[in-house]
């Protein structure tokens, strides 16, 4: 199953190296890099639109494997040489696997809401790490999706990868352009909103989660939420801060209120 | 309140260069920056060994009030010229300020245990961004103090401190060299023995978190917790995965589980 070999100018090695540096224009398409990312790649089985493989400098059958398996199932797959690769990459020991994937799209139409749902909205996040913090936890405690509106970061970033630990690739992602946007498809579907506010008086353990669609919303690392958020019919919760900090990390306080609306839901 | 203007070569300033790159062989030495940074210093009364600070380029009061502040409570304070501090800093739009502080030692003899008392075990951690997160969270849900085992990465390193949004200055953090140093003083204190562990049967909210001093260990981000802590009496606990994600991120799995015991704890 040899590939062809192509080099730095072939088109689609052009396009590696224009993502890595500067994003997508199309922002659903993602670059993989190495051998976790590629089993990640498989085990979702996420459109892969070219695979770049460099078996000259391949170290185990783990990456033999995984090379086999994203040719059979890439949409284009190529070799290419080690000079070749040490242009696509920024790291020192590399597998020799890259790829140009592309993040399912999820449509807010389809997001399928009965009484156990539970969503989480982040409103305005700036970083990446965060996010895919957040993705990861949506995954966790079994979110029906996540809303993203206003975000300052690109879903395919290699950060949110990575802090996601693939979840990326699997969890319904829905972005709307504005709070409102959401706020609407919200009340629209029954949700009862949460804001988590610091300031809020009414703490998380006592705000009554429960059985009904469940919407959790964060604001961003810097500004909080937005004020357009407290113009709807919403409960603002707090997590109590007993210590000197004011907040605590978003990605902290989003986990902490979806377990707790989660064991609220299960039972637990 | 004018002090003495240094240059390049005053070892003052050669200190902080040298502890920005390497940083510190006395590792409890800390180079801040930036008026956020140092309003912190200011808030916690940190010691301040050296406040370099350059008038020049001065564009606020709120950076005048900060330098003088700190020019009085620092043990040294100088001035510098913008082509020292472009030497010092690598922001684009430095405020100006920089010190050399340094953080509290905290003994272990001296952390009080009581009837309330919640302490959290990080063992191992790799990444500064987990760390600072994981003691802003101890600081947020009151644990007495962290107990840091077999670090990866130094308290002093800049991403500690902004992601622990200062409270590494002031939250109690002990340094044990292994594991077994510190279960041994956990349960010389009669500490109850928390592990966070994926594969455990019995979940957080079932394991009975309750009065007594209480300690929850979490372990590294790639290895998780050494075989080690599974000698000693200890009940190990899972958060439900409910997701394809087999584990959380490790600053999200220690606050769910701090803030589920310090809730049981508080009666909340």
């Amino acid at each position: 199953m040899a590939s062809q070999r192509v080099g730095l100018h072939h088109p689609r090695v052009r396009q590696v190296l224009s993502l890595a540096r500067n994003g997508a224009a199309d922002d659903h398409l993602l670059v993989a890099e190495g051998v976790w990312a590629h089993e990640m790649l498989a085990r979702a089985g996420t459109l892969v639109e070219t695979f770049l493989w460099c078996p000259d400098i391949c170290r185990s059958d783990r990456v033999r494997d995984c090379a086999e398996r994203m040719s059979a199932m890439a949409e284009t797959a190529y070799e290419i040489s080690p000079k070749v690769l040490a242009r696509l990459t920024a790291r020192a020991r590399p597998d020799g696997l890259i790829s140009v994937a592309r993040l399912p799209r999820w449509d807010a139409a389809d997001v399928p809401v009965d009484e156990s749902s539970l969503v989480l909205v982040v409103d305005g996040i700036e970083y990446a790490g965060n996010l895919g913090t957040l993705i990861r936890t949506a995954d966790a405690c079994h979110a029906d999706c996540l809303l993203v509106t206003s975000r300052q970061v690109r879903l395919t970033h290699p950060r949110v990868f990575v802090a996601s630990r693939g979840t990326v690739l699997t969890t319904p992602i829905v972005e709307f352009p504005g709070s409102a946007q959401a706020a609407e498809w919200l009340e629209s579907r029954g949700f009862e909103i949460f804001l988590a506010d610091p300031q809020a008086t009414l703490t998380y353990r006592a705000c009554g989660f429960r059985r009904g669609p469940t919407a959790v919303v964060v604001g961003s690392e810097g500004q909080g939420l937005p004020p357009q958020w407290y113009d709807r019919k919403v409960t603002a919760v707090s997590i109590p801060m007993l210590g000197t900090a004011d907040s605590l990390n978003v990605s902290v306080s989003a986990a902490i209120l979806l377990y707790e609306a989660r064991a609220a839901k299960a039972g637990w």
